[in-house]
């Protein structure tokens, strides 16, 4: 890609949230860059999972999922629990606390601020990712506190950014 | 919608951007908060756009558009041309100097920090507003500066979110 397609796309802003799913077997989670409210009434999100992920095929399968905005206070070990690694062959909930959530998801409280329970109604394979879009099955407010955003990651936190991701 | 779900979608972080396409006949755009990269190869973006609004109709038609996200500074004069009323009886482009991007779409570069335009490859009608998905055709980046948040934007600038919005 082009530097400048590369500078330009650099200005769109972004959070940081925990997605989780459940099958019934397996929990598995992980983070991205990219959720977001898509429909007022009713009440839709839309979050975009990378396509080899284990949590894209989680959710492809049980059709529920959770998002669960991070806080700026996260710690490095909580994203890289979930983020930098893949589920298939470790348990990313075996060290975290969580319940499980009317959708079945598992939910956690810790380093987040609220949480949204989602049905899939359309996913749209749109490449290197798929954007799982769902009703709004719940929602659970923990706290008040600053949303974890990518340019704080980024440019505070000096986070790094995993290979394949959307966003660099 | 219950209150926790309204908190629970709240902690969500979104910027703000100016949102344009053409026809060949007519200009438009509009203030949206969702705008983001969702395939990292090819590069592909999307855009959320309320069903109501003319730029749906002209994206829809001509299957382009144009991101630009807003500088922090962006006077409300400016949000308020684009972002609280329509262009159906109404040009917005009459006071604001544009250029033509290689996709034919209005390219603004006052207040704005780059220009991603894109070629729709996927309209995902999600209830009250619409998902354009588009191979990135190109980008600008016209200068350093802190993009506006939604965040900034509701607690700094005081601005107010038009009735229909996805997010308030």
């Amino acid at each position: 890609m082009e530097a400048c397609v590369c500078e330009s796309l650099n200005c769109i802003s972004y959070g940081l949230y925990l997605v989780t799913s459940s099958d019934g077997t397996r929990n598995n989670g992980l983070i991205v860059n990219t959720a977001f409210q898509v429909s007022a009434d009713p009440a839709k999100v839309a979050v975009c999972v990378c396509n080899n992920s284990l949590t894209h095929d989680i959710i492809s399968n049980s059709n529920v999922f959770a998002v669960m905005p991070l806080e700026q206070e996260t710690p490095m070990v909580f994203i890289g629990n979930f983020g930098f690694r893949t589920g298939r062959n470790f348990d990313k909930f075996a060290k975290v606390s969580f319940t499980k959530g009317q959708t079945g998801v598992p939910v956690v409280r810790e380093y987040t601020l609220s949480c949204i329970e989602a049905r899939v109604t359309q996913a749209v394979d749109v490449g290197t990712h798929t954007l799982f879009i769902g009703d709004v099955a719940g929602g659970q407010f923990f706290k008040e506190g600053i949303p974890l955003t990518y340019a704080y990651y980024h440019t505070v936190i000096k986070g790094k950014t995993p290979a394949g991701a959307t966003h660099l």
